[in-house]
């Protein structure tokens, strides 16, 4: 099976570091975001991809851990992998490492569930477009 | 004529203090509409109501002047003030002061416009329901 | 053992709902820092306590979990749990519910650690002070 | 003299756009802030190298015009211009287009002066390393 991963470069915003100078936790989120977004684009499963078949495809679940702090002016990489499972959701994992020493800064995971977007209903089944691409994509 | 002014407390949130221990200027654009959306509440001129008229009305200038840094825990009051104007606009001054000292901390300026909601079509002329709105409240 | 509880009201910003006008998941880590904010001010344990002590205590893990969305000019409380362990650590959880139905919108948890302020090296065991502060509140 | 300017890409993140499905006005302070930065690296005008001469340039004044709105998944051009002033002042212009229509989206100016990092203190006069900066930049 391969692994899909999209790696995207991350510049530290001036104001995302907060009074100790550090980024402040909760733009992880967003660095999270970034790399899915990136993860989308290249890969063809961007919002707008399920947003055209149908679906909207909400966050459930996310999950940060800070292993070492970033600072303004530093960059970093955020690397987003596509992990497989058979129930209806989209599970991704993410690590962010710094860009010159490659230390971990942050790792974390978020879930994501299938709604219908007219009826915000959710599904209980993986979509068909869905399992065509994870065949397309050789993940089964 | 009446002023109409809300006034509404403001908490420096531990994230908005960038690395100089200050908010960072941007949020100030939150408060602001902290500030605006204070002011809809309670003079029913909300963002739900222009809404319910068929209307939106997208900010199409800010102006921002910054007097003196806030710090985190320190506590302020937004004051926002209705500018009247002949034109298809609607105009809010800001002054943001500081809760213990009354010194000014921020003060600055919007300007909206009327877009109908399904066409983003630009309104040349107020609507009705605004020109009702300013009348009931003795501005003209 | 006293459990300890802080309830503070969110009123959700426009700006905070995204394209399918819900609240952005990534607020809810703002909502979890308004909350152990409130929680310090209420029961002496906010930043500057701990700072004023010589030590921060930044985030190094955080959970949520979306059970149900916000929509703007909609209103919640987020309720803010002291969750007492024998590490040197501090762990918070936040359940948010809704202001009106008291429906579950969004539950999680951080822990924090102690770093030294000046070295930012981690403390391997709890700061007296800390655990003062526990006993004065009735928690071993 | 000559005319700096930088430029840099921008990618609207999904959760910079709001209910209307276009970017919240306030987010354009960040963009500026992107643009700012990306100047200061290109042209030694950083926060970090105002650091290093003892100084910090907070900002005083922000004006922000909308004139078209960004959406989802569009890509755009930050065009930060330096303006040169005789007074203890930092002056930029900025010009957000549309990457792929060169449509004029947003222009905004900022004011930032000097304060000596460690007092604060106002700069009444421009200081010397930033006079050699113009001067190496032909720049009078």
């Amino acid at each position: 099976m391969r692994k899909l991963i999209s790696e995207v470069p991350l510049k530290v915003r001036f104001n995302e570091v907060d009074a100790l100078r550090i980024v402040w936790h909760g733009h992880y989120v967003n660095y999270f975001e970034d790399g899915r977004q990136d993860f989308g684009r290249k890969f063809g499963l961007g919002y707008m991809d399920f947003f055209n078949e149908g679906y909207t495809v909400p966050i459930v679940e996310v999950l940060v851990q800070h292993k070492h702090p970033l600072t303004f002016g530093e960059e970093a990489i955020v690397k987003t992998t596509f992990v497989n499972t058979q129930a209806a959701k989209i599970l991704f994992n993410y690590e962010i490492v710094h860009k010159d020493t490659s230390a971990l800064i942050c790792k974390g995971s978020t879930i994501q569930v299938f709604t219908k977007k007219d009826t915000m209903e959710l599904e209980l089944y993986p979509p068909d477009f869905f399992l065509e691409w994870k065949k397309k994509h050789g993940i089964s």
